[in-house]
């Protein structure tokens, strides 16, 4: 039982921990390149701004399902759940 | 039972974790791409946006394998429903 | 048994995780060029979506040899069926 | 129950130190890229400093997700506080 | 017997796995730059793209030869098949 | 105990050692691009610092979330206290 | 005699897996730059497409030589069948 | 009490060398692009100078929170004062 | 005896595949230069080739140079023919 | 006692050798800088003279961090001295 | 003497897979340099060629030391000698 | 005794031929910027020189500290003649 | 007397394979970089020329520290005969 | 006695092959760099040659370093003589 629990924790955090770098990266790329753009181009803003948003929702998809996976590791975790049950 | 309990837990975070990944940064490539192309050329704003989501799409379909791998190893596991079968 | 099974479940996940990550790159780059080439070049539109197509038919085929094998590692693992056959 | 508590707090450092890696490099690529558009383009100061602002709180976004995951783990952690009611 | 089961499971997913990593970014980059080619030359595309093809099936035997090896492994092992032969 | 200890004792030097080497950089990069852009506009002078410093700040919040686990860990560490208190 | 399968096993697949990294690399790198020549002097495709075709076959005959031993260590291994003999 | 003494050399060590690799990188980054900075508008010296220095000063502060870490570790040790106190 | 064989086959694998790395990068980068040049002054033609054909040798002589350790630590290595005689 | 030996020595000495990396770095780079600054602009070389020797001794500070922890370690480590006292 | 076995094959291997790689990458990178110096001034040919030939007999001696020592390492190994008259 | 000895000698090997590898790399950058501004700007030579010197002395003497810790760990290590004058 | 025969094979081989590394790299940059003057400015040939000589020979000599240090350990190795003489 | 023997050949050799790497890039920069200073301003041959000869001396200096710490661990190695000399 220790040893399910233990996976879950080191899981859960390495996941979110690990997951979180590849969104938050390329948030600030789009980020920097929307800024670049604004200023190259004040003119399509507009566009700019919304095709910057419906990106970064995209982008930060993948950083929620690292941290639903967390989530599910730490308060749904059937492997535990059975665990507790049979203990 | 114990060990393939933890071999899923951990190879369920690991997969997501790390596969988001690529298609996280691919993605924010992809953005920043767009955004520099709506900023030079904007009357093509049109046939720019639809080949950025076309494109998303497909990246985003990487990252759903993984999620779905890690979905299958936690819910739908055929070792662990064979072991839990067996206990 | 436990250890084949083991195997199998940290082997698909990892050939899943793993796989993604190069073509999750080459489709951002790959997405990244042409919408860079259509705001060069927007009268080549038709062009570039084709051969843009095409390109992303082939890298997303790498991805799909990975899930391939970690599907196969799942649900019709040769070894598991043996040693389950045999248990 | 040592081993539960040892690896709350291993993960609760790492997810934190390591998770605020991305973020930190994003938020300095996207405050860099502020910086040399004002200088480029001072007259849209307005939009670029909206901009900088709503993609920081983006960012930041996936270091609290960290931060929230390792405050669970310290202060809310459900293995912990079974194995506590359980000695 | 167990053991020649792990390792030809763990080399077939990691054979796959780690030998798409190559043709994947490669083809993305012929891709990538075949779509600038195009941009930068619209006349020349009859050759750019039978050009890009032939290079294409080059880089895909190499993802090929890695899948062939997996395959070769699950499921025509003779190391497999003198085990089960003498077992 | 002395497990309790150690895991404190390495994880919070770990996470400030390792937590600060992100926002470090990023405070690097955004006061190298501050000094460029001074230097490019110098007029924009008051608009890039406030900027800067905005950044900064936003920059300097994940150094000292880190610091904050750290704290914590040496501090007021519940798992600790929970020890000291049942040894 | 196990230990012997094992070892052939990983080996085959690793030298394939690895082994392809570099041919896939170099031949992407080779047909973008033919790519990027033919947009740039189309007048000179002959000559660029033979010399790509005789490079190519130099790049691929490592990727061959990896192969080649990999089969030679399934298929044709001294070592193994020493032990076959022996046993 | 070994453990305890041995955990907080290592890591006192550990967290000063490698939390100063950060600053020490990023300050040489913020020095050069100032320099760059003189030499291209030398008659901005006084809002650069002013700037490098505060820069300096917050990335100098994540460098003095790992030093810190590091002195509280040797000198003001909490858990070696409790072992003290205990043995 | 086993692990002299062992370490044959595991060496002479990874000095194949890891000994490929290097010629196969080169040689991709000459043919890729070789490409460029040819564009650039199709007129030096003879040369450019020439000179990369003899290049191309000297570097796929570094690869053969690995091949034949491989070749000779699997057909003729002296420390399994001195185990082999005296066993 | 020992350990504590061990754990000083190892740790003084990677304390140092590590911890100069980033500084060396630093300080190459702070100085390229300055000499590139020299020659495009010679009239301010007083002004660019003295921001080095400012920046180098900031630089500077960071290695001297990690020097006197290793002196504090080698020369006045208070776990040594309560272990000396102790025995 | 096994062992002395072993770690002489090993080393062979390692020494000629892994010391390859830099006059490879070198020998790729000269080849590149004479290509492109080709293209901009073909009248130098005669400079060039022999140049290059100069040196990439330096780089290739470079990839002949470590090849030396793996062949006195296979075939005129001081101690193994030493372990055969011995034994 | 010997583990004592055995630290000192594996340290004081590693923290100089570690520690030498920023100073090397710096040095060789400082130079490097110093014979291009030389040829940028041959008049201001003086001033180059005397500035590269002294960047020198700075960068050389992080890799003396390192040369001294190890000279001290070699010749004047206090815990080996703490060893020593106990033995 | 095993021990010692094994390190100094595996340093031997290891020092030489490795330490040929950056002299080769750094062969290959020089050499790169005088074909590139030459290219440039074939009247300075002479001085380019001499000047290579002498970098390659400057480089070369680290190379060859390696390889002393190698011959050293395989036949003039003081510990091993130190080792033999008391056998 | 054996354990010294082997740490002290370890070391030197590692000193010196990596200790090597450093020095050997910067001087192959560092030529690099002249080369093409000669090439770009050849009248300043003289002072450029000067300069590069100080600069490879100093950079060679740290590569010295390396190599006394090495001969020193092998040739007057004081650990090794106190254990020769109680033994």
């Amino acid at each position: 039982m220790t040893l399910v629990a233990l996976a879950s924790i080191v899981t859960a955090g390495l996941t979110t921990g690990f997951g979180c770098l590849g969104p938050a990266l390329s948030e600030g790329r789009a980020v920097a390149a929307a800024l670049g753009s604004l200023a190259q181009q004040p003119d399509a803003a507009a566009t700019i701004t919304r095709t910057l948003f419906v990106g970064l929702a995209m982008i930060e998809s993948t950083a929620i399902y690292c941290f639903v996976v967390s989530m599910i590791l730490i308060f749904a975790n059937p492997f535990w759940n059975h665990v507790i049950a049979k203990g």
